[in-house]
């Protein structure tokens, strides 16, 4: 553990825009009227959920990976390469789904995802305790996320 | 079959910028000392070999990409959903294997990469014969990269 680095702004803000980016394949894929017509759980939350939710994960995110970048400590390399597997398997999961229509393939895309979560919190919280601890939301969407993924896969195959 | 659209420049440079997204990682994760120390196949190519050759690779996918963007077929957004999801597994491979340093799943990803271009080429024929025809290099050299990373991966377990 190194000392507290001194805030700043535009490297924040930085980490915030890179850890958004997989929410821009959210614009380019929209629920059509193949999703509206799966069947889905009746645990499945309304559509307005999702976008908050997601506001708020991608927020803790950006704060837990600025916190790891701005420490110059050896394992920070190792935990930017874990956050960046995350980041790239979380912009997979919606072309996979609302693109191509395929809750297997997003089914198997949640599952690594999930995976890349505990490893990149684990790389996370040996740089800092703290940003590993803020990806916990984040991890419990996921798992929940999975279920869905699974119980929607499940209902309509 | 639709009649051909007419030329754009900025859809072009658009979709040529999204195609080279990917290779924003090569610069994020270099080769490094773990790599140099790695065993390779006598066929492993120098060093200077992969720049040019991404290069060359990401324009003709721009240039494809381009060509299916611009026609209003009815195959168009499942072409786009493939050419997504290629991308982002493309994007996945350098932090796999430059950055956690991990053959074993950089062959993973490298496999599912080759799938999701047979996809992208089926999709793309679909929507316009010379964008799917543009994609053979790609695959081609994929496949050389797939059976390199599992040579590496066999000579370094």
């Amino acid at each position: 553990m190194s000392a507290s680095p001194r805030f700043s702004l535009p490297s924040l803000l930085f980490w915030l825009a890179i850890s958004f980016a997989p929410g821009l394949t959210g614009i380019a894929f929209k629920p059509d009227a193949w999703y509206r017509r799966l069947i889905k759980p009746d645990w499945n939350p309304p559509a307005w959920v999702f976008a908050p939710t997601w506001t708020f994960l991608y927020i803790l995110i950006g704060v837990a990976v600025y916190r790891v970048a701005r420490r110059d400590s050896p394992h920070t390399p190792a935990a930017l390469s874990w956050f960046f597997v995350q980041l790239v398997l979380n912009a997979l999961w919606t072309p996979l789904f609302f693109g191509l229509h395929r809750p297997d393939l997003a089914l198997i895309c949640v599952v690594a995802l999930w995976f890349a979560i505990v490893g990149t919190m684990r790389a996370f919280t040996r740089v800092n305790a703290a940003a590993g601890a803020l990806l916990a939301p984040y991890l419990l969407w996921v798992s929940f996320a999975t279920a869905l993924n699974a119980a929607i896969w499940h209902l309509n195959r």
